[in-house]
């Protein structure tokens, strides 16, 4: 099963962090840029490859220390058909060092449509004899606005394939209360959700007691943390949210059981745009400056897990 | 604006269709198919190159009598990073042939992601002094679980650029009660949803009195349907559902305004597999069967609008 993999490897690595791949247009070094618009002149592509050789460095300078990647589809797809290349290539490199691949593509539609959306992020297509896995990832973050319509082909590639999802719960942005917080009955939306949640990945439970279908929870919001984590002892937590965002280490011991597993953290600028912090301008170093925040980071989730 | 010029279209050509382009693998013609493969082999870019050869061909045969097309992102993103070379060259060449395009994309995340995704979509990317439009849509569809935050920088754009959105309100499909109806104080969670995004675009309003920002609303809903096009006079309504999915254009009636306007109503197998339900195996027909599907659809909804 996928998120026994995971775990596996998250012991194997003592570390419970994901590091989120966001090449966002600022973060990308100056240094690797230079070296693309020579090659390929003002253009998307040389974004595109920029983004590539940053991936590339930071997961050479991680893979040893860190189980896992999240690259957030939004900052690819913002630098067009190229950026998708990519994201294709990054998750590629990512699998060839160890790391488990979580793509953060957050989709989420009915039917057909999500049957293709499964097919494309973890299962397959195939075509005469030849069968291609179009993006090929671990796993994938859902978005179930529009219920189990949307989520049952999802699950059926988890169980098919050997791959897990996230689905989004309660996320760390300061309004996820406008919809999730608003009280249906006895209970908010976001534990509505999580209720569903649940149920649909009741028979999908690995050897280390936990469900393909995990949830996504801020980092930014400890006490519902603590909350969905006493509920849903069978639900794994990708958690947003600490770092940049605001969360401290502190405020994450609530994601975690008495083992010290049952969630893996984000932090993306924290760690890949670690070089901005330092007085490194042309980002020569932005692998070290990686390196180091991942060390730290670890070295402060340690304490609570 | 945006919308102005999507009602524009629909006046236009008399009809408030928008065809869903869906290439999925079982619509795509296999004389189209067989000629892609012959040259590329039994591989995604065999797939994403037939993906395109039937569009534009669906485009050549409908655009002087529809105002709009829809291509749904999780046909492309399932050939992988070709398929979405595929989506950029179809939004172009329906661009071309004055149509107005929705990326139905349904993308929802938080901050600088957004941003990502509105740029990708309907914004610009610069660098140096060149500017890029990643895929150049006039419109994109949004989820907004996750609250205004992850709405706002899409509303940046549209105020900017002059482009439109259309958000998940009440969706088509049968499990869209299991969150959109929850009911939270007085009102469901689509209602909820209705009234933020009527509040969010009430400064963007354009000369026929509906706002840049949209609904979409299921045809298969036809008293949600008419419940919100009561409450909501200033939000134009993008309608899944007819056809293939079972609403007649009876039940569509309550979409439109007096004028007969204030929805787009969409059809994707139903159109553009039209010729599936023929006697032309190779689909060597299934432009002319497009035709006749599209303008039996306009003469439906006549009826009614």
């Amino acid at each position: 099963m996928s998120i026994n993999l995971l775990i596996k490897k998250i012991i194997e690595k003592s570390n419970p962090t994901v590091v989120g791949l966001d090449p966002s247009m600022s973060i990308l070094p100056p240094c690797i840029l230079k070296k693309n618009i020579e090659k390929y002149g003002d253009t998307l592509k040389a974004l595109a490859e920029s983004v590539y050789d940053f991936n590339k460095g930071l997961i050479d300078a991680l893979c040893d220390i860190i189980p896992a990647v999240k690259p957030q589809s939004a900052f690819y797809e913002m630098y067009g058909p190229d950026g998708v290349f990519a994201l294709k290539r990054t998750m590629d490199y990512a699998k060839e060092k160890g790391l488990y691949v979580i793509a953060d593509v957050k989709r989420g539609d009915i039917g057909s449509t999500a049957e293709a959306y499964a097919s494309a992020y973890l299962g397959t297509v195939n075509i005469g004899d030849k069968s291609y896995k179009p993006f090929g990832a671990d796993s994938a973050t859902v978005n179930a606005y529009l219920g189990s319509d949307g989520v049952k082909p999802f699950i059926e590639v988890c169980r098919k394939n050997k791959k897990s999802i996230f689905i989004l719960v309660k996320t760390s942005n300061p309004s996820s209360a406008e919809f999730q917080d608003l009280i249906a009955g006895t209970r908010t939306i976001y534990r509505a959700m999580a209720e569903h949640i649940s149920v649909w990945g009741e028979d999908l439970i690995g050897e280390y007691g936990y469900s393909e279908l995990g949830f996504v929870v801020g980092a930014t919001y400890p006490s519902q943390l603590i909350e969905l984590r006493k509920s849903f002892q069978k639900s794994f937590f990708l958690v947003p949210g600490y770092g940049a965002q605001g969360a401290s280490a502190r405020e994450l011991a609530g994601a975690f059981d008495r083992r010290g597993l049952g969630a893996i953290i984000n932090s993306s600028r924290g760690i890949i745009g670690a070089w901005k912090k330092t007085d490194d301008k042309d980002g020569s170093n932005y692998t070290e400056a990686a390196r180091v925040a991942a060390e730290e980071m670890k070295k402060e989730l340690k304490t609570y897990c």
